[in-house]
């Protein structure tokens, strides 16, 4: 028995999200059936971040266990294989340790949230950024930004079936920019609560319209009251870009 | 009657490519169909690049003759509403001459494509990049790709089919350079013979995988021959970018 720690990319447009759920597919479960396929093993994929429905990744991270002796690339080929014609690609394959957990040996989680910020409804991109039409100040976002974080309790920010044992963290980096139509957010933490990012990105929006200013959004922060923040942004503009690890 | 310059971005995949056929659904055709349920006039909307079924545009070219009084900005968000359900978009409308023709005007065209170079299949990016899994080298591209600059007869890149009086261009430039897990061609020209940018993207692809030097694709182009170049390029890596015009 060997553990292979897995680097995936998905669109997460089909999915119920991450997990298995009797409600639909999910990206464990094209993970697992392609593991299945490939080897016959039965093996659970553990993934390091629980993407919602319709939240897309970069670099996912997750390990399973495999008892056929191969290698780590035919791995990742035949996983690639098994999985078509699902949105789900393994990008690397690495043999580790047996103590490595992809969840609970994780460090660090990077986010990235795309908003498009135009008038004209989105083709090519489509599903893949929130289209915002009225024109945002990426500049006071990124200011209002800056007031989230450090270490906080976000239960402002947080969705009410959030499974946390606590509601502080520490969000090591919130930063936006302006790349030409688009606002691009940049989320860095060790772990973030169920819907953090999406609620921090709806309530920047307001920021950026010119509705809330960066005293409003410290207070709705201090409020600790998910109804005291703004709304939470739509899915399909959120990508899970990396998580990282010591080591 | 008022002309109107549309800026238009579009997802080509479900399309015949620009030009009106019997064949299926083109661009053209959706543009001309919102004209009409807007205001009931049946136009004719001439596209400055008659791109291939399958290729994207960010920021094509075309002018349409509109009797009824309004704005630009309101033919914009019309067609806009009545284009959907397809993934086309006006990014842009303004009022121009009347003599001012999208085609027959244009000083240059930009053309962008884009390679994966990755092993894993595409999943956020499918249809939308050429994925070559063999490792280029994109640094051999673009010295090649040098080669093809300049005044030249491109007989050895032109489709057969191509309608062109004469096969002489002058390739302002052709640009060939890696980003990331990506390579990335840009090219800019007055014109452009039929799938020129795909016969020189298919044939620097042969360079960038080392089966091909630069002096073969300088003798490819002396040859004059289709036969003596490398295959075309799928449609779907190819991009309108953008058109010039004077002034």
């Amino acid at each position: 028995m060997t553990r292979y720690k897995l680097t995936i990319e998905y669109d997460g447009a089909p999915f119920v999200g991450w997990q298995r759920q009797t409600s639909g597919g999910s990206i464990q479960q094209c993970l697992e059936e392609a593991v299945e396929k490939f080897c016959g093993e039965k093996a659970t994929v553990h993934g390091a971040g629980r993407t919602d429905a319709g939240v897309h990744a970069l670099g996912q991270v997750a390990h399973v266990d495999i008892e056929r002796a191969t290698t780590s690339f035919r791995i990742m080929e035949a996983l690639n294989h098994h999985l078509k014609p699902n949105p789900v690609a393994v990008l690397d394959c690495t043999e580790v340790e047996g103590g490595f957990h992809a969840r609970f040996d994780a460090t660090e989680r990077r986010y990235s949230y795309r908003i498009a910020n135009r008038r004209a409804p989105l083709t090519l991109d489509a599903g893949r950024a929130w289209r915002i039409a009225r024109p945002l100040d990426a500049s006071a976002m990124h200011a209002a930004a800056q007031v989230l974080t450090g270490s906080h309790d976000f239960s402002s920010f947080r969705a009410t079936e959030c499974q946390a044992p606590s509601p502080v963290k520490t969000l090591d980096a919130l930063e936006v920019r302006r790349e030409g139509a688009d606002i691009v957010i940049n989320a860095h933490s060790r772990s973030f609560l169920h819907h953090q990012v999406r609620n921090m990105v709806g309530t920047l929006a307001l920021v950026g319209e010119g509705k809330w200013s960066s005293d409003d959004v410290a207070d709705a922060l201090a409020a600790r009251d998910r109804s005291a923040a703004g709304p939470t942004a739509p899915a399909h503009g959120l990508y899970l870009v990396s998580v990282g690890y010591d080591g």
